[in-house]
């Protein structure tokens, strides 16, 4: 029997009201068919192009969710993070919609053009020394100075709420035909979760696979453990999906996730390609991973279910660094 | 006095035929709204998506609209053209889906990866030396043992009524609000005369403007001197708008056409960069051309209107000989 909702740290009527949240403030992204890659996969493929988020990823709506839950004083001191990716960019551009400041921890090491793009959604950038410690020191010291509130990029209800408007829209979008499978990238779990909870909730026979790079397959591993182990030395393209699952998202995904199906970078690569030649998407390789795992004998041997949703979940590359 | 359209060699209600014929086997693309090149270009800018469309390029509307106007007995004998871009493809893909055959004349120097394009649709390739004189020759011998109808890129009535079936689409997409300008990107004519046709009967109040590379500049030239000029030695990265305009395409250009604004290739690569790293759509250089229009110091000062649309014509690109 599946534990109830009620020990999780977010519901779905959290979903709901995040998805009234974010009614006109973020993209409702498109659900796009691709024959060439379905005919690849041997299934009817939908891709959910979450490339076409604001600020260019998924990220946006657990940022945005969370900013506005804050009460007026808070909102005044504004929101910090710690991010050299995705969040970072999406709670700078959340915060400057809602009018407030928003304080972004980097390493010094961050690449110029991601520190541009935080910095073109008016996000102030405190540099520290490439390693978590620092991080999370420079971030409570700019919290004590600022007053500002800390949006953890996943390991946050608000956010993980935020996240899982994604899996309501797949549902709406995806008309009265059933979604056999939803794949969804996982890093730390905040994308994964909220989509596992509202499947659960409002089409519990959809089977919701993580699609995991090899070289940080912390979720398969915990998974196959029964508890979170976390995630030591990754080593992957998907630069998206280096971190640990955390312990909100954790017990969501080990109740409500059937399956994980971990790809090598040289699938994600390949995956990649194969999406911007076909679909004429521009994807991120943390994305591809999802399109990899669709394609990957293990899911086609596996993985039960004709019509299949790979979510893709950003479009944030470098064009002067591409794999291929 | 505008002429009216009867002395075109297309009407609106053929158009409208079109439509119907293309329903539910051209893909509706989507109408874009992408904030970042909106805010550059200071005006409201949807992008009509056509990297989108079956075989990545808007060419599919008006072969398949061809194709699907053959009788029987020429049906079954197939299509001819010759072509080493995007309606190459798109003619093997529109006469496949017709269970008709089609052959295509392909210049020896043709890239590899365009050849194998025509080939995964089922198009027959001949070779060709790479002159315009022996093309012809070719095809008229292909034509000659085949019995099949050779259907022109863009000089032929069929191909400029499917084409036009883009700018029925664009009004329906916009709404209620009205599209002021509709940036089409010029070679031969049959995407920008359709659209023009379709404006002039269904929206008489939106500008149609014409993008045209500096390079290949016959348009603007024909446009000036109140004459068709034809293209010499053209010498651009826009590979898809190289031709002369036709003897069909012009006399509706001249008449309904409301400018033509010129654009360099480095102003080209910029906007194709440019789309990549904000809309995250792949497109090719001869779409780049409409959004580099609309960026065009030109356009900023001589276009009226708010709302505009810039039509994106393909995403047909070799990833690895990228102009950036």
């Amino acid at each position: 029997m599946k534990p109830t909702q009620e020990k999780y740290a977010v519901t779905i009527d959290e979903i709901e009201a995040a998805a009234e949240r974010l009614h006109g403030r973020a993209h409702r992204t498109p659900l796009i068919s691709c024959k060439a890659i379905s005919d690849l996969a041997n299934r009817d493929l939908l891709i959910k192009a979450e490339s076409f988020q604001k600020a260019g990823a998924f990220k946006f709506r657990g940022a945005t969710n969370a900013v506005m839950q804050l009460d007026e004083a808070s909102a005044r001191n504004g929101v910090v993070t710690h991010s050299s990716g995705n969040h970072a960019q999406a709670l700078a551009l959340a915060a400057q919609r809602q009018g407030i400041p928003a304080n972004v921890v980097m390493p010094s090491n961050a690449k110029a053009i991601k520190k541009k793009a935080v910095e073109s959604y008016g996000g102030m950038i405190t540099l520290c020394e490439p390693t978590l410690q620092a991080r999370e020191d420079t971030a409570a010291k700019v919290m004590q100075q600022t007053g500002g509130t800390f949006i953890h990029p996943y390991n946050d209800a608000r956010v993980i709420a935020g996240q899982g408007t994604c899996g309501l829209e797949i549902l709406e979008q995806a008309g009265s035909d059933p979604v056999d499978v939803v794949v969804v990238p996982v890093g730390g779990g905040g994308l994964l979760s909220g989509i596992a909870l509202a499947m659960a909730a409002r089409s519990p026979s959809t089977r919701v696979v993580a699609a995991e790079p090899l070289g940080a397959d912390d979720a398969a591993r915990s998974m196959q453990a029964g508890q979170l182990i976390e995630q030591i030395n990754p080593n992957t393209i998907a630069d998206g999906l280096l971190t640990s699952l955390g312990s909100l998202t954790w017990p969501i995904i080990r109740d409500h996730v059937q399956q994980v199906v971990t790809v090598s970078d040289e699938a994600i690569i390949s995956a990649m390609r194969l999406v911007w030649e076909r679909a004429k998407i521009i994807i991120e390789p943390s994305s591809a991973v999802a399109i990899a795992a669709v394609l990957d004998p293990v899911f086609q041997s596996e993985v039960e279910g004709q019509r299949v949703v790979a979510v893709v979940t950003g479009g944030n590359v470098d064009l002067a660094a591409l794999p291929f």
